[in-house]
């Protein structure tokens, strides 16, 4: 179980409001919550997945990363060395904004990507990602304001945001990505009904949850339809060095430093266990940014930020990202064979050129969260698609992650998955 | 230099919109920052110490943790370990409420502070307690509510609630800590005035920064009165075992565990660059804590909790803690010697049971601030007191910490101070 998993939502509001005064209204403490605690959604899953450790069950739910092509022993050697030779500075408070070492090496990690410019003093090291989403939501929104998104995104970027209030507003996507023209009407629309819209927050290559990548055409238009509506661009990228093939596709941040608001991660191209990711901001907004970042854990850990520069410095890290393309892609071309071998005609999906996902379509009509307790008692998990949506309509989507599991586990879970897909299905259609 | 210190704040509000309105305002994105960004304030104090690392100069600013006497090398091979034989975990994502290992042994640590009832499941593991004393302020406070503090208090929990645009309510502390009747008086005048008060935020025991200490008898009596006004205690308790001499005092959690969100660290027991603290939330309280903590970094990092597991399992930390103690015991001595020693009359100064600082008043009409470029051209940097009040009123305090300092230049250290103050006092008195 990850914590990436457990953030995923698929109560409904309603649901979720009833449980929350079942729960506190006895008490006279009640009344102390904050208006935003309301809008702090429920892990429902959670729940689904203290059942769903049980030995023999294939999850196919969690977007963990494979970790076990990284070189554990000598990693275990490299902390060995940071503490016993500089523990002194390992273990004390460091700098808010993180240590120069790492946000000069972000830069090169930037650079590979295509984003060359990236100075280090415009960064700051966050812990983790989250906590820049967290912050991006607490510096620029006002309750109502509105972010727009993709739909669907990021369970917990959904999460970050709503916890203050925000109004998310899910823009379609097609095959190439969140559609120009989508964008477009949508900021025309909600202007017209006097809605102030702050950001757009978007995964462009290889989203999270649908494995979706926007296209590199439409990358220039979506910048410029936000600068021309004075929207920020909040572009989280932690996927983009795990395209299967090619080089990465170039991020909406590497032209234009004053309108994107770039988050990176150490998470799936090192290890999320040592929760450090960094923003890359622009000038203007920097201050404010990372003023916002000290005030809410001080300063990233020197240790865990030690052993990134260490690992990115003293191993072959690119050759650990080329193996690990290889290992995402062998793993993705197993888990579509198997779709294709094992599910019913009416079920479709998206087939990514990078990252750990694939998202289903059932038919119009199918609810797929009360599937997940079928699936586990078929021995598989996946997340249903209502998490990944700011709207608590059911959802007849459903998220797949291929990225940690075996191909053999993956052909077996799906294996798993096909009958209680085509028992819903027919049920739907009967 | 550390963010402790670093996020001291000196500026005026008005200095402080004035300089935000010239670096941003020519900027469209000025239109996008959220009303609490201009509450989260800026770090002045960071632009001195970047000047005060210069070598020769005595920091009695930082209220770092004196770590030499860790075991650095067998901390070296317990992280190796960690990583060699764990580290699919370790690296791995966790979950969000933190390791049940480590929220077991935080049990052990609050028992011997006094608090013998926690149990684990109503523990978060947070990154850091700054980073729950963020989600404090998230989950319980609207713009305009009133959190009640302790005149001084850290300088980390008034940013951390004014980001949430908190109004923070300073309360008179004598020699025996926070005055009942003046935390009465407070209630009854703000309620007068319409104000919502959500919290006491406090540090009982060897305040930060002003080293005083709740007395015992004290104690039960602030939990009766803010229980009556349905007021929720925040105890931020990082200092508790570092008292001096004898017990440490029991906390106000102890009997109470419906009334106190207590917030535990281990920063100052262990290590900082870890960032690991946890909050023992009152159960009725805990499920909204934990989700919004959820929201703001998905999880703490294993990796660093599973290094202070293995620390309070494997080593001998109590006797590392009375160490550290006596450690701080003679340095804590040291500056009050020193003070005797050097300091003009028309000064005084706390004398601290524990903790790390001593808080010094100089005569009124002394205002610290830019005493600071007279001491750092003296040789010694402090924190002027106006940073740990929520007022942007001029302070005749300061704050000296004792507790990274050798005896040797906390003597010096206050040698040079001497002549800065002085000079002040003639200046002022003339």
């Amino acid at each position: 179980m990850t914590s990436e998993e457990t953030t995923a939502t698929v109560l409904t509001a309603e649901t979720q409001a009833a449980l929350d005064r079942a729960v506190s209204s006895t008490h006279r403490h009640e009344a102390l919550f904050s208006d935003r605690a309301f809008h702090i959604k429920q892990s429902a899953v959670r729940d689904v997945f203290d059942i769903s450790i049980r030995p023999g069950l294939i999850s196919l739910a969690g977007g963990s990363p494979y970790l076990r092509s990284l070189p554990l022993a000598e990693l275990g050697l490299s902390a060995q060395r940071i503490i016993a030779e500089h523990g002194l500075e390992a273990l004390q408070y460091g700098a808010g904004q993180g240590m120069e070492e790492l946000r000069i090496q972000a830069c090169e990690v930037m650079a590979a990507e295509g984003i060359t410019d990236a100075d280090p003093a415009d960064i700051v090291i966050t812990t983790g990602s989250q906590s820049a989403q967290d912050v991006a939501a607490k510096v620029f929104c006002n309750p109502g304001d509105v972010v727009l998104c993709e739909d669907p995104t990021y369970v917990g970027a959904l999460n970050a945001f709503e916890a203050y209030e925000v109004q998310m507003h899910a823009l379609p996507v097609d095959s190439e990505g969140l559609v120009p023209e989508a964008l477009e009407e949508a900021i025309a629309s909600l202007r017209k009904q006097g809605k102030t819209i702050k950001m757009l927050y978007i995964i462009p290559s290889f989203n999270n949850p649908s494995g979706v990548t926007l296209a590199a055409r439409r990358r220039p238009r979506i910048v410029e339809i936000c600068a021309r509506a004075n929207i920020l661009i909040l572009e989280d990228n932690p996927y983009g060095m795990l395209r299967f093939d090619g080089n990465p596709l170039v991020p909406l941040r590497a032209g234009n430093p004053d309108d994107v608001l770039y988050l990176g991660s150490f998470s799936k191209i090192f290890a999320p266990g040592v929760r450090v990711g960094w923003a890359l901001v622009p000038r203007h907004l920097h201050r404010r940014f990372y003023l916002a970042c000290e005030a809410v854990v001080l300063c990233p850990s020197p240790l865990t930020q030690m052993l990134v520069s260490a690992y990115l410095r003293d191993y072959d890290w690119m050759q650990n990202i080329r193996d690990s393309r290889m290992l995402y892609a062998s793993r993705c071309a197993a888990m579509l064979a198997a779709l294709t071998e094992e599910l019913p005609d009416g079920v479709s999906w998206t087939v990514p050129d990078g990252g750990f996902f694939v998202w289903l379509s059932l038919p119009e009509g199918v609810d797929t969260y009360p599937l997940l307790y079928e699936a586990i008692d078929a021995g598989v998990v996946f997340i249903p698609g209502a998490a990944f949506s700011p709207s608590d309509e059911p959802s007849n989507k459903l998220r797949l992650a291929f990225s940690a599991v075996s191909e053999e586990d993956i052909a077996e879970g799906v294996r798993r998955l096909a009958p209680v897909l085509r028992r819903a299905m027919d049920h739907a259609a009967g």
